[in-house]
Protein backbone atom coordinates (compact mmCIF):
# COMPACT_ATOMS: atom_id res chain seq x y z
CA UNK A 1 0.00 0.00 0.00
CA UNK A 2 2.74 2.61 0.87
CA UNK A 3 4.71 1.22 -2.32
CA UNK A 4 1.80 1.97 -4.37
CA UNK A 5 1.39 5.51 -3.13
CA UNK A 6 5.25 6.01 -3.56
CA UNK A 7 4.76 4.58 -7.17
CA UNK A 8 1.92 6.78 -7.73
CA UNK A 9 4.05 10.10 -6.66
CA UNK A 10 6.99 8.50 -8.89
CA UNK A 11 4.64 8.32 -11.85
CA UNK A 12 3.17 11.64 -11.30
CA UNK A 13 6.73 13.49 -10.75
CA UNK A 14 7.85 12.01 -13.90
CA UNK A 15 4.42 13.07 -15.65
CA UNK A 16 5.63 16.99 -14.60
CA UNK A 17 9.23 16.53 -15.71
CA UNK A 18 7.67 15.22 -19.27
CA UNK A 19 5.25 18.46 -18.86
CA UNK A 20 8.08 21.12 -18.60
CA UNK A 21 10.03 19.00 -21.39
CA UNK A 22 6.91 19.80 -23.70
CA UNK A 23 7.11 23.60 -22.94
CA UNK A 24 10.32 23.49 -23.20
CA UNK A 25 9.76 22.30 -27.02
CA UNK A 26 7.04 24.41 -27.81
CA UNK A 27 9.14 27.21 -26.81
CA UNK A 28 12.18 26.47 -28.99
CA UNK A 29 10.02 26.17 -32.13
CA UNK A 30 8.19 29.44 -31.01
CA UNK A 31 11.29 30.64 -30.94
CA UNK A 32 12.43 29.95 -33.91
CA UNK A 33 9.07 30.36 -35.76
CA UNK A 34 9.55 33.94 -34.42
CA UNK A 35 12.74 34.03 -35.56
CA UNK A 36 12.79 33.31 -39.14
CA UNK A 37 9.65 34.99 -39.72
CA UNK A 38 10.53 38.45 -37.73
CA UNK A 39 7.75 38.05 -35.75
CA UNK A 40 8.70 40.05 -32.48
CA UNK A 41 5.67 40.28 -30.64
CA UNK A 42 5.88 36.56 -30.71
CA UNK A 43 9.62 36.62 -29.66
CA UNK A 44 8.55 38.89 -26.56
CA UNK A 45 6.14 36.19 -25.50
CA UNK A 46 8.97 33.22 -25.63
CA UNK A 47 11.22 35.36 -23.11
CA UNK A 48 8.17 35.75 -21.12
CA UNK A 49 7.11 32.09 -21.52
CA UNK A 50 10.46 31.59 -19.63
CA UNK A 51 9.32 32.19 -16.38
CA UNK A 52 6.71 29.75 -16.50
CA UNK A 53 9.56 27.07 -16.81
CA UNK A 54 11.46 28.58 -14.26
CA UNK A 55 8.92 28.08 -12.14
CA UNK A 56 7.64 24.80 -12.99
CA UNK A 57 11.70 23.50 -12.71
CA UNK A 58 10.99 25.11 -9.08
CA UNK A 59 8.27 23.16 -8.41
CA UNK A 60 9.48 20.35 -9.43
CA UNK A 61 12.54 20.64 -7.09
CA UNK A 62 10.15 20.76 -4.33
CA UNK A 63 8.20 18.03 -4.90
CA UNK A 64 11.41 15.82 -5.30
CA UNK A 65 12.49 17.20 -1.60
CA UNK A 66 9.08 16.74 -0.88
CA UNK A 67 8.85 12.84 -1.65
CA UNK A 68 12.52 11.87 -0.23
CA UNK A 69 11.47 13.72 2.61
CA UNK A 70 7.94 12.09 3.26
CA UNK A 71 8.78 8.75 1.93
CA UNK A 72 12.29 7.94 2.48
CA UNK A 73 12.66 5.97 -0.61
CA UNK A 74 14.82 3.10 -1.32
CA UNK A 75 18.14 4.08 -2.98
CA UNK A 76 17.18 2.45 -6.26
CA UNK A 77 13.96 5.12 -6.25
CA UNK A 78 16.77 7.76 -4.73
CA UNK A 79 17.99 7.25 -7.74
CA UNK A 80 15.66 8.02 -10.17
CA UNK A 81 14.11 11.07 -8.50
CA UNK A 82 17.57 12.49 -8.34
CA UNK A 83 17.98 12.09 -12.04
CA UNK A 84 14.74 14.07 -12.23
CA UNK A 85 16.49 16.46 -10.40
CA UNK A 86 19.53 16.76 -12.78
CA UNK A 87 17.33 16.92 -15.76
CA UNK A 88 15.45 19.22 -14.65
CA UNK A 89 17.55 21.46 -14.47
CA UNK A 90 18.77 21.14 -18.38
CA UNK A 91 14.97 21.38 -19.50
CA UNK A 92 15.28 24.67 -17.67
CA UNK A 93 18.31 25.68 -19.13
CA UNK A 94 17.26 24.71 -22.69
CA UNK A 95 14.31 27.53 -21.56
CA UNK A 96 16.99 29.80 -21.30
CA UNK A 97 18.22 29.45 -24.98
CA UNK A 98 15.07 29.22 -26.43
CA UNK A 99 14.47 32.51 -24.41
CA UNK A 100 17.97 33.76 -25.63
CA UNK A 101 16.97 33.13 -29.52
CA UNK A 102 13.65 35.33 -28.38
CA UNK A 103 16.22 37.95 -26.97
CA UNK A 104 18.26 37.94 -30.74
CA UNK A 105 15.33 38.28 -32.62
CA UNK A 106 14.55 41.72 -30.48
CA UNK A 107 18.09 43.07 -30.80
CA UNK A 108 17.79 42.02 -34.77
CA UNK A 109 14.23 44.32 -34.79
CA UNK A 110 13.90 44.74 -38.16
CA UNK A 111 16.60 43.85 -39.90
CA UNK A 112 16.20 41.26 -42.38
CA UNK A 113 18.81 38.07 -41.12
CA UNK A 114 21.55 37.54 -43.59
CA UNK A 115 19.99 34.93 -45.72
CA UNK A 116 19.84 31.67 -46.24
CA UNK A 117 19.26 30.97 -42.69
CA UNK A 118 21.58 28.24 -43.80
CA UNK A 119 21.28 24.90 -41.54
CA UNK A 120 19.69 26.72 -38.71
CA UNK A 121 16.42 25.50 -39.36
CA UNK A 122 17.65 21.66 -39.57
CA UNK A 123 19.91 21.92 -36.03
CA UNK A 124 16.71 22.97 -34.54
CA UNK A 125 14.41 20.13 -35.63
CA UNK A 126 17.17 17.71 -34.37
CA UNK A 127 17.85 19.22 -31.58
CA UNK A 128 14.27 19.18 -30.51
CA UNK A 129 13.92 15.26 -31.80
CA UNK A 130 16.85 14.87 -29.59
CA UNK A 131 15.17 16.19 -26.68
CA UNK A 132 12.12 14.92 -26.83
CA UNK A 133 14.08 11.40 -27.41
CA UNK A 134 15.83 11.27 -24.48
CA UNK A 135 12.84 12.44 -21.92
CA UNK A 136 11.73 9.35 -23.53
CA UNK A 137 14.20 6.87 -23.08
CA UNK A 138 14.21 8.23 -19.62
CA UNK A 139 10.54 6.97 -18.86
CA UNK A 140 11.42 3.99 -20.59
CA UNK A 141 14.69 3.64 -18.84
CA UNK A 142 15.73 2.59 -22.31
CA UNK A 143 19.89 2.86 -22.37
CA UNK A 144 19.99 2.21 -26.25
CA UNK A 145 17.57 4.93 -27.23
CA UNK A 146 19.85 7.24 -25.07
CA UNK A 147 22.87 6.24 -26.90
CA UNK A 148 21.20 7.00 -30.00
CA UNK A 149 20.60 10.48 -28.82
CA UNK A 150 24.19 10.80 -27.94
CA UNK A 151 25.61 10.11 -31.06
CA UNK A 152 22.73 12.31 -32.67
CA UNK A 153 24.92 15.44 -30.74
CA UNK A 154 27.46 14.45 -33.54
CA UNK A 155 25.34 15.75 -36.58
CA UNK A 156 24.39 19.04 -34.53
CA UNK A 157 27.94 19.99 -34.08
CA UNK A 158 28.71 18.76 -37.50
CA UNK A 159 25.60 21.55 -38.45
CA UNK A 160 27.24 23.82 -36.13
CA UNK A 161 30.38 23.70 -37.65
CA UNK A 162 29.32 24.46 -41.20
CA UNK A 163 27.14 27.11 -39.96
CA UNK A 164 30.15 29.08 -38.41
CA UNK A 165 32.09 28.49 -41.72
CA UNK A 166 29.55 29.75 -43.64
CA UNK A 167 28.93 32.92 -41.85
CA UNK A 168 32.86 33.19 -40.71
CA UNK A 169 33.00 33.51 -45.03
CA UNK A 170 30.38 36.06 -45.05
CA UNK A 171 32.15 38.41 -42.84
CA UNK A 172 35.55 37.86 -44.82
CA UNK A 173 34.11 38.79 -47.77
CA UNK A 174 32.15 41.59 -46.75
CA UNK A 175 32.73 43.07 -43.41
CA UNK A 176 29.20 44.99 -43.28
CA UNK A 177 27.65 41.83 -42.91
CA UNK A 178 29.23 41.03 -39.67
CA UNK A 179 27.03 42.52 -36.98
CA UNK A 180 24.02 40.14 -38.92
CA UNK A 181 26.21 37.10 -39.49
CA UNK A 182 26.72 37.10 -36.18
CA UNK A 183 22.78 37.35 -34.80
CA UNK A 184 23.02 33.94 -37.35
CA UNK A 185 25.91 32.67 -35.16
CA UNK A 186 24.57 33.00 -31.79
CA UNK A 187 21.15 31.31 -33.08
CA UNK A 188 23.21 28.29 -34.14
CA UNK A 189 24.99 28.10 -30.80
CA UNK A 190 21.75 28.25 -28.52
CA UNK A 191 20.52 25.29 -30.41
CA UNK A 192 24.10 23.58 -29.81
CA UNK A 193 24.07 24.54 -26.70
CA UNK A 194 20.65 22.61 -26.65
CA UNK A 195 21.26 19.63 -28.07
CA UNK A 196 24.14 19.12 -25.73
CA UNK A 197 21.70 19.43 -22.54
CA UNK A 198 19.58 16.59 -24.26
CA UNK A 199 22.88 14.72 -24.58
CA UNK A 200 23.20 15.42 -20.66
CA UNK A 201 19.99 14.24 -20.53
CA UNK A 202 20.73 10.62 -22.27
CA UNK A 203 23.97 10.28 -20.06
CA UNK A 204 22.11 10.57 -17.20
CA UNK A 205 19.57 7.48 -18.68
CA UNK A 206 22.25 5.40 -19.33
CA UNK A 207 23.49 6.12 -15.84
CA UNK A 208 20.68 5.18 -14.57
CA UNK A 209 20.19 2.00 -16.17
CA UNK A 210 23.68 0.91 -16.62
CA UNK A 211 25.37 2.11 -13.51
CA UNK A 212 27.82 3.97 -15.75
CA UNK A 213 28.71 7.22 -16.06
CA UNK A 214 29.63 8.31 -20.00
CA UNK A 215 30.78 11.36 -21.09
CA UNK A 216 29.90 11.25 -24.65
CA UNK A 217 30.02 14.85 -25.20
CA UNK A 218 31.88 17.98 -23.45
CA UNK A 219 30.65 20.38 -26.31
CA UNK A 220 31.21 22.88 -29.32
CA UNK A 221 32.82 26.22 -29.45
CA UNK B 1 23.75 11.53 19.07
CA UNK B 2 22.38 10.83 15.60
CA UNK B 3 21.90 14.38 14.86
CA UNK B 4 25.99 14.40 15.32
CA UNK B 5 26.63 12.04 13.25
CA UNK B 6 24.43 13.42 10.33
CA UNK B 7 26.59 16.27 10.38
CA UNK B 8 29.56 14.55 10.75
CA UNK B 9 28.85 12.68 7.08
CA UNK B 10 27.37 16.20 6.07
CA UNK B 11 30.64 17.99 6.64
CA UNK B 12 32.63 15.20 5.15
CA UNK B 13 30.57 15.70 1.99
CA UNK B 14 31.48 19.31 2.23
CA UNK B 15 35.01 18.84 2.52
CA UNK B 16 34.86 16.48 -0.27
CA UNK B 17 33.13 19.16 -2.59
CA UNK B 18 35.86 21.73 -1.94
CA UNK B 19 38.40 19.26 -3.03
CA UNK B 20 36.68 18.95 -6.06
CA UNK B 21 36.48 22.36 -6.36
CA UNK B 22 40.34 22.76 -5.68
CA UNK B 23 41.11 20.07 -8.27
CA UNK B 24 39.04 21.80 -10.75
CA UNK B 25 41.05 25.33 -10.00
CA UNK B 26 44.27 23.60 -10.48
CA UNK B 27 43.15 21.86 -13.43
CA UNK B 28 42.45 25.14 -15.07
CA UNK B 29 45.26 27.21 -14.34
CA UNK B 30 47.58 24.60 -15.71
CA UNK B 31 45.41 24.31 -18.99
CA UNK B 32 46.06 27.95 -19.35
CA UNK B 33 49.70 27.86 -18.29
CA UNK B 34 50.24 24.69 -21.07
CA UNK B 35 48.34 26.77 -23.28
CA UNK B 36 50.29 30.28 -22.56
CA UNK B 37 53.82 28.28 -22.69
CA UNK B 38 52.82 25.65 -25.51
CA UNK B 39 53.36 22.87 -23.24
CA UNK B 40 51.74 20.16 -25.06
CA UNK B 41 52.94 17.63 -22.58
CA UNK B 42 50.91 19.54 -19.92
CA UNK B 43 47.84 19.73 -21.94
CA UNK B 44 47.64 15.79 -22.42
CA UNK B 45 48.07 16.18 -18.31
CA UNK B 46 45.43 18.56 -17.92
CA UNK B 47 42.96 16.01 -20.23
CA UNK B 48 44.30 12.78 -18.38
CA UNK B 49 43.16 14.64 -14.87
CA UNK B 50 40.28 15.25 -15.92
CA UNK B 51 38.92 11.25 -15.55
CA UNK B 52 39.79 11.74 -11.96
CA UNK B 53 37.57 14.74 -11.80
CA UNK B 54 34.67 13.04 -13.22
CA UNK B 55 35.61 9.83 -10.81
CA UNK B 56 35.50 12.16 -7.95
CA UNK B 57 31.68 13.49 -8.97
CA UNK B 58 30.63 9.98 -9.38
CA UNK B 59 31.68 9.29 -5.94
CA UNK B 60 30.23 12.41 -4.41
CA UNK B 61 26.81 11.21 -5.76
CA UNK B 62 27.04 8.08 -4.37
CA UNK B 63 27.93 9.69 -0.87
CA UNK B 64 24.47 11.66 -1.00
CA UNK B 65 22.74 8.79 -2.16
CA UNK B 66 23.97 6.83 0.78
CA UNK B 67 23.08 9.46 2.94
CA UNK B 68 19.58 10.28 2.52
CA UNK B 69 18.77 6.93 2.15
CA UNK B 70 20.77 5.42 5.32
CA UNK B 71 20.26 9.00 7.30
CA UNK B 72 16.44 10.06 6.13
CA UNK B 73 17.43 13.85 6.52
CA UNK B 74 15.32 16.52 7.38
CA UNK B 75 13.82 18.44 4.71
CA UNK B 76 15.92 21.32 5.24
CA UNK B 77 19.51 19.07 5.27
CA UNK B 78 18.23 17.48 2.24
CA UNK B 79 18.23 21.15 0.34
CA UNK B 80 21.50 20.96 1.52
CA UNK B 81 22.72 17.63 0.21
CA UNK B 82 20.79 18.44 -3.01
CA UNK B 83 22.54 21.61 -3.52
CA UNK B 84 25.64 19.49 -3.18
CA UNK B 85 24.50 17.56 -5.91
CA UNK B 86 23.91 20.74 -8.08
CA UNK B 87 27.14 22.10 -7.68
CA UNK B 88 29.13 18.88 -8.08
CA UNK B 89 27.39 18.63 -11.73
CA UNK B 90 28.77 22.09 -11.89
CA UNK B 91 32.36 21.92 -11.04
CA UNK B 92 32.44 18.40 -13.11
CA UNK B 93 31.26 20.70 -16.22
CA UNK B 94 33.87 23.47 -15.24
CA UNK B 95 36.72 20.45 -15.20
CA UNK B 96 35.64 19.44 -19.05
CA UNK B 97 36.47 23.47 -20.04
CA UNK B 98 39.36 23.06 -18.57
CA UNK B 99 40.20 19.53 -20.91
CA UNK B 100 38.68 21.54 -23.75
CA UNK B 101 41.47 24.49 -22.93
CA UNK B 102 43.76 21.26 -23.20
CA UNK B 103 42.22 19.76 -26.57
CA UNK B 104 42.79 23.29 -28.04
CA UNK B 105 45.71 23.38 -27.30
CA UNK B 106 46.81 19.96 -28.80
CA UNK B 107 45.27 20.61 -31.81
CA UNK B 108 47.49 24.07 -32.00
CA UNK B 109 49.93 22.06 -31.87
CA UNK B 110 53.41 24.20 -32.10
CA UNK B 111 51.37 27.08 -33.80
CA UNK B 112 52.53 30.00 -32.24
CA UNK B 113 49.52 31.80 -30.83
CA UNK B 114 48.35 35.08 -32.24
CA UNK B 115 50.23 37.15 -30.19
CA UNK B 116 49.01 39.48 -27.98
CA UNK B 117 46.91 37.18 -25.67
CA UNK B 118 44.58 39.86 -25.08
CA UNK B 119 42.61 39.37 -22.48
CA UNK B 120 42.29 35.77 -21.90
CA UNK B 121 44.72 35.28 -19.08
CA UNK B 122 42.10 38.04 -17.25
CA UNK B 123 39.15 36.12 -18.09
CA UNK B 124 41.11 33.04 -16.40
CA UNK B 125 41.71 34.98 -13.29
CA UNK B 126 38.46 36.37 -13.18
CA UNK B 127 36.37 32.96 -13.57
CA UNK B 128 38.65 31.24 -11.33
CA UNK B 129 37.69 33.29 -8.49
CA UNK B 130 34.23 33.42 -8.65
CA UNK B 131 34.46 29.81 -8.77
CA UNK B 132 36.79 29.62 -5.72
CA UNK B 133 34.55 32.42 -3.88
CA UNK B 134 30.96 30.64 -5.13
CA UNK B 135 31.70 27.73 -3.09
CA UNK B 136 32.99 29.63 -0.17
CA UNK B 137 29.30 31.24 -0.25
CA UNK B 138 28.37 27.77 -0.68
CA UNK B 139 29.95 26.33 2.72
CA UNK B 140 29.50 29.44 4.70
CA UNK B 141 25.77 29.94 3.53
CA UNK B 142 26.79 33.56 2.33
CA UNK B 143 23.77 34.86 0.02
CA UNK B 144 25.72 38.18 -0.08
CA UNK B 145 28.81 36.95 -1.38
CA UNK B 146 26.96 34.93 -3.85
CA UNK B 147 25.53 37.96 -5.33
CA UNK B 148 29.04 39.70 -5.85
CA UNK B 149 29.74 36.53 -7.69
CA UNK B 150 26.58 36.92 -10.05
CA UNK B 151 27.51 40.39 -10.42
CA UNK B 152 31.09 39.62 -11.63
CA UNK B 153 30.09 37.53 -14.65
CA UNK B 154 28.90 40.52 -16.10
CA UNK B 155 32.82 41.31 -15.99
CA UNK B 156 33.77 37.97 -17.35
CA UNK B 157 30.92 38.61 -20.23
CA UNK B 158 32.66 42.20 -21.39
CA UNK B 159 35.92 40.86 -21.76
CA UNK B 160 34.67 38.31 -23.75
CA UNK B 161 32.54 40.13 -25.92
CA UNK B 162 36.01 42.41 -26.22
CA UNK B 163 38.05 39.47 -27.03
CA UNK B 164 35.17 38.07 -29.71
CA UNK B 165 35.46 41.87 -31.45
CA UNK B 166 38.99 42.43 -32.02
CA UNK B 167 39.90 38.60 -32.78
CA UNK B 168 37.00 39.09 -35.70
CA UNK B 169 38.87 42.20 -36.11
CA UNK B 170 41.85 39.84 -37.29
CA UNK B 171 39.42 37.78 -39.13
CA UNK B 172 38.41 40.51 -41.38
CA UNK B 173 41.78 42.20 -41.57
CA UNK B 174 44.02 39.38 -42.65
CA UNK B 175 41.74 35.99 -43.38
CA UNK B 176 44.86 33.76 -42.89
CA UNK B 177 44.32 34.06 -39.31
CA UNK B 178 40.85 32.49 -38.93
CA UNK B 179 41.85 29.31 -38.19
CA UNK B 180 44.96 30.48 -34.78
CA UNK B 181 42.28 33.26 -33.82
CA UNK B 182 39.37 30.69 -33.81
CA UNK B 183 41.26 28.76 -31.53
CA UNK B 184 41.99 31.75 -29.18
CA UNK B 185 37.97 32.21 -29.16
CA UNK B 186 37.09 28.68 -28.34
CA UNK B 187 39.73 29.20 -25.34
CA UNK B 188 37.78 32.26 -24.55
CA UNK B 189 34.23 30.63 -24.86
CA UNK B 190 35.82 28.27 -22.82
CA UNK B 191 36.14 30.26 -19.81
CA UNK B 192 33.19 32.62 -20.25
CA UNK B 193 30.98 29.21 -19.90
CA UNK B 194 33.31 28.44 -16.84
CA UNK B 195 32.30 31.98 -15.49
CA UNK B 196 28.65 30.63 -16.17
CA UNK B 197 29.10 27.74 -13.93
CA UNK B 198 30.43 29.74 -11.20
CA UNK B 199 27.11 31.31 -11.39
CA UNK B 200 24.94 28.61 -11.78
CA UNK B 201 26.47 27.62 -8.23
CA UNK B 202 26.16 31.22 -6.88
CA UNK B 203 22.58 30.93 -8.10
CA UNK B 204 22.13 27.94 -6.06
CA UNK B 205 23.48 29.28 -2.82
CA UNK B 206 21.25 32.29 -3.10
CA UNK B 207 18.22 29.82 -3.52
CA UNK B 208 19.63 27.52 -0.85
CA UNK B 209 19.86 31.05 1.69
CA UNK B 210 16.87 32.69 0.43
CA UNK B 211 14.58 30.19 -1.03
CA UNK B 212 14.30 32.43 -4.08
CA UNK B 213 15.16 31.43 -7.19
CA UNK B 214 17.20 33.93 -9.01
CA UNK B 215 18.21 33.85 -12.74
CA UNK B 216 21.06 36.69 -13.46
CA UNK B 217 22.97 35.11 -16.34
CA UNK B 218 21.95 33.01 -19.13
CA UNK B 219 25.06 33.03 -20.81
CA UNK B 220 26.73 34.63 -23.63
CA UNK B 221 27.52 33.64 -27.09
Amino acid sequence: MVRANFDRHLRQLQDDLLTLGSMVEKSVAKALQAFKSRDLELSRQVIKDDDVIDHLRYQLEEQCVELIATQQPLARDLRVIISVLHIAVELERMGDYAEGIGKISLMMGNEPPLKPLIDIPRMADLATSMLRRSLDAFVNRDATAAIVVCNDDNDVDALYDQVYRELLFFMIQDPKTVQRATYLLWVAHDLERLADRATNIAERVIFLVTGKMVEINVGKY
